[in-house]
């Protein structure tokens, strides 16, 4: 079973309660990150640890565990886990509160959790999405904000949608819980605002700043109607073609040879970490 | 002490614990309501059950419970309120999750509290606000959601600010927890759109329109500086006078007459309730 972390125990998930008047719950404050791990180590902790850090600052909360303590933790939970490989989730809130808007300590808790794993047919054949009108809110935060996803999600599933692509104002941000690439002519293109950076995508850029040009810019929805392919990046999803979003069919359908070969790359990188 | 009711149980709000993965927590997936008794009889409980299902339906939420049996549960709380008076709050969730995002069960908490009380004083006085560009995500159901609220507290009350309000693109909308009426000419001015709809605000709406003209439509930030009279109305501050906002002080920087004689109207309403 997996394991989770509060108050300074480690507890089976199954059991950890906490207050209900926490803030979290009542009043929606909270952030989050999440990552998994590639032979039993946290992937790119350094720099999950720094978002972590960006997202409690922009949302004023403090962290109220040292990064060498917080790395010990989730060392335990991983040695915990029934899985070999398994993903990490710190949820920090504002805390318990007696009044209903303040409290004095916020409240973190670390999760081990069983990755969800994009299967191979999915990677081979790419995703449909659908695109909403939507822009999260305090969208550079990990904030624990996923209402209108969970809202929409029966309707997604009805429509056969994998996911869902945002975009307001003519201009694309990110799907629900990942990075969108555009591909065209050799360049990859992805929104520079209104979104929470990835760290796949920060990973991927890397990778592809090696072999193509790169244009981090306000990108508008026209623009994909010219994309020759369309992937998006996350922990979990890593490379994954986007092969159609609503009516429109990207390149010839397929996942194409640039999103094919970044996730090549990406896998390589993750097998040898 | 104060009770909650929490899965057919009611118990102390303090021993009251549940599931760290429940979805109002981990993703921010909860709507709720708020009222308050008046001779320990729940202050228009028709109106807020009727609230209640409208924010749920919104963010596609089943409540578990019929209207009766809420009833009976909200009776229960009061009978147990250590004081004369309290407020109750409904809080439902997407319930506790497995994987992160699917729950089988909504979860619903009943929450019996201290109300907040405005004093005498500010009555007297008026409050001084603050301004910020912000739009609350789907505003038109009562969401959990105050993370922007409870990341810029601690500023507004550096700044002496007795609360914010919310303007996009040059209309204003709402203060973070209760409405915005404006007065010009023996007019009431309030906002349409993009805004939850308080029942104090409704209920001040019938009494006002025996008096004066109401203009409920959008409204300009730009119109505050002509404004004779701003006030605010919600189930704790009932009606109260706004005096300032940012450097901009409203009419003679006093509680006007028309805010004032639609608050001795609320109170006498809820005196004979």
């Amino acid at each position: 079973m997996f394991h989770c972390y509060y108050k300074g125990e480690i507890l089976p998930v199954s059991e950890c309660r906490i207050p209900a008047n926490d803030l979290g719950l009542f009043r929606g404050y909270g952030v989050f990150d999440y990552f998994r791990t590639y032979q039993k180590k946290p992937f790119q902790w350094d720099w999950y640890w720094k978002r972590f850090e960006n997202s409690s600052e922009k949302l004023n909360l403090k962290i109220p565990i040292e990064k060498n303590d917080a790395r010990e933790v989730v060392d335990r939970l991983i040695g915990l886990s029934p899985e070999d490989e398994c993903a990490i989730r710190f949820i920090l809130t504002g805390g318990t509160t007696i009044n209903g808007t303040d409290a004095e300590d916020p409240t973190l808790i670390v999760f081990s959790e069983k990755i969800a794993e994009v299967s191979e047919s999915t990677y081979q054949k790419g995703i449909k999405i659908e695109s909403r009108e939507y822009l999260r809110d305090m969208a550079e935060a990990k904030s624990t904000d996923y209402k209108f996803l969970l809202t929409i999600r029966p309707e997604l599933a009805k429509n056969g949608s994998y996911d869902v692509l945002y975009h307001q104002n003519g201009e694309i941000s990110e799907l629900s819980r990942s990075n969108i690439f555009l591909v065209k002519d050799n360049v990859l293109i992805t929104p520079s605002r209104n979104i929470l950076k990835g760290i796949t995508r920060r990973k991927v850029l890397e990778f592809a700043k090696e072999k193509y040009k790169i244009e981090e810019r306000p990108v508008l929805f026209e623009e994909l109607k010219n994309a020759e392919e369309v992937f998006t990046t996350s922990s979990t999803k890593k490379v994954l073609s986007i092969t159609q979003i609503d009516n429109l069919i990207i390149g010839n359908g397929k996942p194409g040879p640039i999103s094919q070969s970044l996730l090549s790359d990406f896998n390589a990188f993750t097998l040898s970490y």
